[in-house]
């Protein structure tokens, strides 16, 4: 990138930079996580793709839908950009079974793929500018999200939502091949767009938020390239984005070291749909399982022993499959008696199954002195035997990342759950090649039910 | 109403007294009120239906738009719902000539008529629906500024906007005959959407939010129709609209005396589309042209004399149309050399005129101890003579508002300006008569170009 001109505001550095940078600079290792963020959220979407909030937000934009251009993950409509970026951001995160960014704690690819998977089958763009276009909107989201961080989600913004609309509009900005102006514009105009409160956070206003994110921040980058105006200094100035949300930023985390270091290594994935905190019971429940060959008779008692945060979230009745998702007594259960803890493992008829909800009256949690995410599970066996299991990096941690093959088997999961095991192989292999596939649309149009 | 339960969440009252308001319970006095409001809007609109700024965000919406059921202002596409509300409600807000809620500085028709007219256009509405939901969504989102004012607007947040989305959602709540429940929902839903700063308020991405709280709005409340959640504490929750934005709401402003005090009779119209604290320099200065006869070639000086904040916002130089709405040097010499002070007179034809500019050099601005929003206007002329006009109550302001014959006129300048000079005066007989009227479509249509 060239030198930065004296006083410019954070949107023009990061305008500039999406503006500038050449698919030539983006090293092979930031590709392939690309690819593999696209492949995790392709399957996401498919796991939901029938699901009641799906159905329902698909009817509601529907009939306001123009030209019926893009495919809808999963699902037999087809809707115009915006609608279908919306539906699609939606399914996306609507689990929360999508990536995570540790430092935000955001998920930060359902606001940004869809409005590119819809542009780029639209026009027949190459998977390299999709690819190109989602690693710099993933970086600008996760840049200002760290800059903000945790105070802003602490405060009471769910950072998802109000830190997407921007990686939304600089990722359309640079598919659509805006300028510099045009693109730090677009920022500015998403910064006019950013909303989501944590009051909603369990309701399905959050997902209207997601679903906003994404479809808002294409809006931006189209009002830019016609021309609209806003602030250069819409994130930093005195009432712009971070300082009316309630903060000063930390400048640094913006624009410190563009192209030199990137957040899209760090993103993670998670294996089950469930809090993550939770993901270290479920490995050490599987491991026991396998390591004892159990099953639901075999089993007399069971202690799992985690830190104060996983206690004071996971201790609760289950009423719901909401529940379930962050119950540590479920969690053990399916490690240990189901040997999966997919999504089919957290809908209701698992989690009211009788012998799983017997094995949870046997789960006791203990407080122990362990470190945060990690967990030791302890089976008695009715037989008489007693073991124990710690994990301390759960499977998909930061330090314990799904491998490509994880991640193919996690897709394969979702596809069976939306009723699309036939296609996953295709779909997958499909994924592995964008960055040789000079149009995608027939790719993304196969994406459909 | 019935009585509040006990532990109800300001949402779900405000839900209750909009679902179970019935017509019979709103007087003659607020009624008509409502169609100058609406007669306000609609003018604005026209005025400025050919601008850049209208043509480029229809050019933007016009492709993600679909059955073209609903009018846009003075122009000849016609849009969907969504994509005519995001239209509409930008025109009539885009020069900020449209209404004012004086305790809150907001402009609430803007946000919340487009969205009805659209409803009611597509559905075949009475008049009476109509003005029924707006009143109600005026009340709402100018409750919801009262409680936040004025820490809300000091602290950046474009008041128009984030609380028009919940004007918005109210009033189409009602329209499309939502139940309680439903209605605090989208409300809900709208805390979820609200967004736009200050910083970027002499840009259009201010306008851009304001056609978002008017779309946003219709949006929460069809997904409430169908069933989307939302948080009953989302207005003024530990995370909810209130406190993420950084304050503690004056509860009693939002619940208090619902059905009893109503906001809407308060609203103000402005005679020109400058700021508001420049009126009373453009009546003094009109009583002195008209008073001596004035024509700019008789004027040797002015000395306009007014408060700290006239003279913090209006002494500049002036290199756009957007420097000459808030100019008291311009005020000035409007008033007593064009004697009309309109949309043409703030545009650049005018602006730059060599004789006003001329004028404008004879203009000299005094400190005085006056009331604001007031104005005194002394002029010395060629021959000799000194003569002081002073004018405490600018027309238009509460003290002096404007009559329904000052708003047709407002109307028929507005709408010569748009070329639509000829339907003027039935388009006023349509918004007067709309009371009346069984279905809204035929009317509603006329609106167009």
């Amino acid at each position: 990138m060239t030198s930065p001109p004296r006083r410019e505001f954070a949107g023009q550095t990061l305008g500039r930079f999406v503006a500038e940078s050449s698919w030539a600079d983006i090293g092979p290792d930031l590709r392939h996580e690309a690819k593999r963020a696209l492949l995790n959220y392709v399957g996401g979407a498919l796991g939901v793709s029938g699901s009641r909030v799906v159905d329902a937000a698909s009817r509601v934009v529907a009939p306001f839908s123009g030209p019926q251009t893009t495919t809808v993950i999963g699902r037999p409509e087809r809707l115009d950009l915006m609608a279908a970026s919306f539906v699609n951001a939606i399914a996306a995160n609507l689990l929360d079974y999508d990536d995570t960014h540790p430092n935000t704690v955001g998920h930060p690819t359902a606001p940004v793929a869809p409005p590119l998977f819809a542009l780029a089958e639209q026009r027949g763009l190459s998977g390299a500018a999709l690819l190109h276009a989602f690693i710099l909107g993933f970086e600008v989201e996760c840049r200002l999200g760290n800059a903000v961080q945790p105070d802003h989600y602490n405060r009471g913004w769910h950072i998802t939502a109000t830190c997407g609309v921007f990686g939304s509009a600089a990722a359309c900005a640079k598919l659509l091949g805006l300028s510099a102006e045009q693109t730090w514009t677009a920022l500015g105009l998403a910064a006019s767009q950013s909303a989501s409160i944590i009051e909603n956070l369990t309701t399905e206003a959050k997902n209207v938020g997601v679903g906003n994110a994404a479809r808002n921040g294409l809006l931006a980058a189209l009002l830019a390239r016609e021309g609209f105006s806003a602030a250069p200094a819409a994130i930093e100035g005195p009432f712009g984005w971070a300082r009316v949300s309630g903060q000063e930023p930390m400048m640094e985390e913006i624009v410190g070291g563009l192209g030199e270091r990137w957040e899209l290594p760090k993103n993670t994935y998670k294996p089950y749909p469930s809090g993550i905190v939770f993901h270290a019971i479920i490995d050490a429940a599987l491991e026991l399982r396998s390591r004892l060959n159990l099953t639901a008779a075999d089993i007399a008692a069971v202690t799992v022993r985690g830190d104060q945060l996983m206690l004071d979230r996971g201790e609760r009745p289950i009423d719901s499959e909401r529940d379930a998702r962050v119950s540590i007594h479920h969690s053990a259960a399916l490690g240990l008696a189901v040997g999966k803890a997919g999504v089919r493992e957290h809908t209701a008829p698992v989690v009211f199954d009788p012998q799983i909800m017997a094995l949870r009256g046997k789960v006791r949690a203990e407080l122990a002195d362990m470190p945060p995410w990690s967990a030791s599970v302890t089976v008695e066996t009715v037989d008489g035997r007693t073991e124990t299991a710690t994990v301390e990096h759960a499977r998909g941690s930061p330090k314990a990342p799904m491998s490509d093959a994880d991640l193919e088997a996690k897709f394969r999961d979702n596809a069976a759950l939306g009723g699309s095991a036939d296609k996953a192989d295709a779909r997958i292999a499909g994924i592995w090649a964008m960055e040789e596939t000079a149009d995608l649309a027939p790719l993304l149009r196969s994406m459909g039910a």
